[in-house]
């Protein structure tokens, strides 16, 4: 990799530790503050590094951004992955591994964190729309290969996106604190028949 | 109409800027103490008026809810509507009525704006939470008489807060475009099976 720029005194050399610690601060901040509430000249600080270094490796807060959520799994591969298990029972799959992902924190509070901020930040929202639109929801269609397959995709995106903001963010009861299996029985079949059933007049 | 009552100084007569002094404590009431919080009886106080007068204007605490927030139809009330018509085609019915209300700006903006506040802000998370729970899901849940009532009405409100955020907030095609109709015919169905169907184990 490129040689980092080096701050004087710096403790942190640029290489993979330092590049691990600003996305784990980006995370962190993203998910306490929101979009427009994360300052780059903190996530430096609370990585110990110099703002110049973070702006090395990724450009521009959207960039730092984009990259925090690339940490977590990548949700157009997380798809792809399961229609490649074909497209039976795939709601109640899809379902299942979207929770035990988003259940435990960790590996929950990035898409937390991005959906949040699509809701106040034009940016974040483009952001969010661009990478939905271009790979989430492209990769979808080419695997179902059924009629409407993008408003399949974005009715299934949706409701995920429903479930994020009531499971983790409003947390309204009974659904912030339901078994896992509960909403897969809930859910499942919701998502199946938007990727697989009739949602349109004349849909088999 | 009845009288407001007097301060001493008494330039508060029952009129528009009375009116709006009450929506200015209600929503500064609101924002500081949630949903749950909030008493008609202290925002009354902090205006400077008779809690007779708040009643007068907004009949009960949802009431004023609606109006604080500036929304045109008060939530809880549209869906008792609808659920008195009876439960067949509720789902089409709802969603229907939604978009009528949603797609034209003037009347979508404010639930746009609570869904956006929501999504950042924890005292927003808690008064969304606390006006859902506290009327809009119990008087679902009483209307439906179905087991599993809560639950249900809590996914009907997962997928309606997907449609919102997909819709007018993140604008992911088609659905940010789509005919009314089209959202019709494809979550129509949803809400049916979550308000009505089989959503767990040993349904009907």
């Amino acid at each position: 990799m490129t040689g980092p720029a080096r701050t004087r005194r710096g403790p942190r050399a640029g290489g993979a530790d330092t590049r691990q610690a600003v996305l784990d601060a980006a995370r962190a901040r993203f998910s306490a503050h929101g979009y427009d509430g994360t300052k780059l000249r903190d996530v430096a600080a609370d990585a110990g590094v110099d703002v110049a270094l973070v702006s090395y490796f990724f450009g521009s807060k959207d960039g730092l951004f984009t990259a925090a959520m690339a940490m977590s799994v990548n949700p157009a591969e997380l798809v792809e992955a399961l229609l490649r298990e074909g497209t039976d029972g795939v709601g109640e799959r899809l379902i299942r591994r979207l929770l035990a992902l988003w259940d435990d924190p960790a590996s929950g509070s990035p898409m937390v964190a991005l959906v949040r901020s699509a809701a106040t930040n034009e940016q974040a929202a483009e952001l969010l729309r661009g990478f939905i639109e271009s790979e989430v929801l492209m990769r979808v269609a080419a695997a179902i290969e059924r009629p409407h397959a993008n408003l399949r995709a974005a009715l299934a995106g949706s409701q995920i996106v429903g479930l994020i903001m009531a499971r983790y963010i409003v947390r309204v009861e009974p659904l912030a604190h339901c078994e896992p299996e509960t909403l897969v029985a809930a859910l499942g079949p919701t998502l199946q028949r938007y990727l697989t059933g009739e949602v349109a007049v004349g849909d088999a």
